[in-house]
């Protein structure tokens, strides 16, 4: 006699999620953006005691539609900006079915032979998006944060625990794997008046620690800051930390796959030089969330950090090998399915459909700052940098708080739910910032944003 | 005018992603559990080149089938008994295409505040069906190895780097996250004749060290070994950590969702006493590999290691709070909406049939252990542990090398195809290792393994 579970029918429950996640996806331009709610009207709304019995998928459905998408913000809407926010695609949707369905536990080779290669294959095109060594090797991990983390934790297997040099503008997971690895202390290395890390300012950094007896580590570089879309001069940062002998590891969650457009790509020009890279399929390449990616030059420094045996051993020709396990090289033992949403994607768009929507993206936030240039009472703080705009409200004459003020109009145009920005600092004072990272997202959105930031403005 | 990502039809790829998906499941018990192949086959047949055109979505389908399912291993069939493998669900798959679908990103609540409810929600009912206090506090990760490292960070921010005690039988992502961390040394603690712990002998070891002048920090207990289902005495060993001042650690990745069975609940008594504990729902919840778990007692314990403030100050009423914050109780920002499938499942089936399923399994690997006692030329190596066997073939009169002989049944039954063992050691000894962690397994199932091994080994 079958059981409850075995049951279930994913033709008859499969057709019908398929037919509420396409009218969810046609739905994204009339849907707000955010719709304002509580911790504890949202609890009200879902039933919290264990359920003893079952109930139908409709019901399921029901609740999926009028709470879950309801009071949840649409990261796939063409103008949400907030972030940096995978917008989501319809591929990856049933690709996320499939894999849920194989359920192949990429643990290494043996018991996914098939995962495993796909998961090598599709991390040689991240390295070919991306300009870095064919003979690197990398994995797929579930974001930035777990990719920052392996890429330390290899670091430190080679380089030791000493400090860390990076800036005010990285992102806060370096600090925090640093400090999980027991590394550091970590240094605030001065930037440029782009933001840029000043590599003199770095090699006296150094100097610095050097003289006092420590040993420094590991460089922490961004290609693509999240706050400002800034990428560090990574070639000069590679020859500082080649000179020193540190690891270079450059943080490209956000900004690495942008070196697949044409306009952005000279400034990854020096990211092969780096030692280790973190990139997000879930990011840029417009996949769900859990896809991240870590790359390294030298496997056998993962190998060393992560391997049960520790030895420092150069293992040869390992992606040949029906032997290997991705367990000896990141943290995690079971492993979802993560390449074939990549692949699948890649394969059905192509990998010029996706540089030209990266291109689109990085154009679209040029177009908008150039429309704040040209308006009265808005000002960019910053030049816009990938696909990160900065700018602030200031009308002419006003003599108050402009971070205040500006922290209003912020709080009004996430209220109207027409446009979605979320806030960061630059040099000090409060800014307006935005990130295209959809390719849903086109010039007409640009300029509804600049209505709503206006209209939201102006109604104060 | 729209770009190719947004040309796609979900309805129309969807819809294919299920029929093949439905398929695939009415398919498994036809399948052969495995097909031998070799990296440089399984490469051969996927094209590695980066396309720079896409493909229709059928072409991706065909490959899905033909080379994807076709050389995977299939962990969803009802006699696939090697490591712990999830077997997936039905209703897990749906909600997967659902969760890509709204792809929210689960940093906190601010970002998802359905989804972040829905998760306190689904860790209240994980804590409710092992029995751990439902004051803790705890978050979804995406498998048993960073449970594990998340809890040995709390520990590690409040009893310090020292010694590490646990047994021969715990899972080596223990030992790595110790590594990762910094703490140690890493003290075997010796098992009684049943391989549980043996407390006495953590007290010796705790007491040794600490006349060494070494700070113990920890006991990693196992709530089920996945080699031989062991459970350790969890009430006693809590008694001598609290004692000592250590932290536990109870590791129930595998087993500790037994605690819904009757028959197996006592087992578990202690595990409420545990400050942290791992436990996956993609093992004995049947959900898609990605879905772990991990409970803290104290969560500011958690925070301590994980908060960028690192300050150890209890927040109070944290999970009714618009400002709560994954990424300050675990290692990752960016997080998928893991609770989605969790929830899904259990509102579809209901806890009940979630507990019958475990039962039944339970008591397959029991008759499985019966069916060995019974017959001729098989002996289990050791009593079944929750629903784990270990046993070799022995036939009467044999001197030659036992473990070399059942490796080779070993290999014979993978290769027959019909059903899959795996293999650990007992006592040194080589077994032939199963476990039981599919609802659509079956006494007939069991049955059949049984006559699967003995043509096997009956064919050397």
């Amino acid at each position: 006699m079958q059981n409850s579970l075995e049951r279930q029918d994913l033709r008859e429950i499969g057709h019908a999620a398929v037919e509420w996640a396409a009218a969810y996806y046609d739905s994204l331009r009339q849907r707000r953006l955010t719709r304002p709610t509580t911790a504890a009207a949202v609890r009200a709304m879902l039933d919290p005691a264990l359920p003893r019995e079952g109930c139908d998928f409709s019901e399921l459905l029901q609740a999926i539609d009028g709470v879950v998408a309801e009071y949840s913000r649409h990261n796939a809407h063409p103008r949400f900006f907030g972030y940096v926010a995978s917008p989501g695609v319809a591929v990856a949707s049933a690709a996320a079915l499939i894999a849920a369905t194989l359920n192949i536990n990429v643990t290494g080779w043996r018991s996914g032979p098939v995962a495993a290669e796909m998961e090598h294959l599709t991390v040689g095109w991240l390295k070919e998006m991306i300009g870095y060594p064919a003979d690197a090797m990398g994995l797929l991990v579930s974001g930035g944060s777990m990719a920052n983390l392996s890429a330390l934790a290899a670091a430190r297997a080679v380089r030791g625990c000493g400090p860390v040099y990076t800036t005010e503008e990285t992102h806060f997971s370096i600090k925090k794997a640093a400090r999980l690895l027991g590394m550091g202390p970590v240094r605030i290395v001065a930037t440029d008046s782009s933001l840029r890390m000043d590599p003199a300012a770095l090699t006296r950094a150094i100097g610095h620690d050097r003289a006092a007896g420590l040993a420094p580590s590991l460089v922490a570089a961004s290609a693509g800051t999240a706050g400002t879309g800034v990428v560090d001069p990574l070639a000069e940062i590679a020859r500082v930390a080649r000179a020193h002998d540190l690891w270079l590891h450059a943080d490209g969650a956000y900004g690495a796959l942008a070196a697949m457009a044409p306009s952005a790509r000279p400034l990854f020009a020096g990211i092969a030089e780096a030692d280790s890279v973190s990139l997000d399929p879930h990011k840029w390449l417009y996949l769900p969330v859990g896809t991240g990616c870590v790359l390294y030059r030298d496997s056998a420094a993962a190998r060393a950090a992560f391997s049960d045996t520790a030895e420092y051993i150069r293992v040869i020709g390992l992606e040949h090998d029906e032997a290997f396990a991705f367990w000896d090289y990141g943290p995690e033992l079971s492993r979802p399915f993560r390449a074939l949403p990549l692949w699948m994607l890649v394969k059905s768009v192509g990998a010029k459909a996706l540089a030209d929507c990266i291109e689109e993206n990085l154009a679209s936030a040029r177009y908008f700052g150039e429309l704040v240039s040209k308006t009265e009472d808005l000002e960019l703080l910053t030049p816009v940098g990938l696909s990160v705009f900065c700018f602030r409200y200031h009308p002419r004459g006003f003599l108050g708080d402009l971070d205040a003020l500006n922290e209003r109009v912020l709080l009004r145009l996430q209220q109207s739910g027409s446009s979605y920005l979320s806030n960061t600092k630059v040099r000090g004072a409060f800014a307006l910032r935005g990130c295209v990272l959809n390719f849903r997202t086109t010039r007409r959105d640009m300029e509804i944003l600049l209505e709503d930031v206006i209209t939201a403005a102006r109604s104060l």
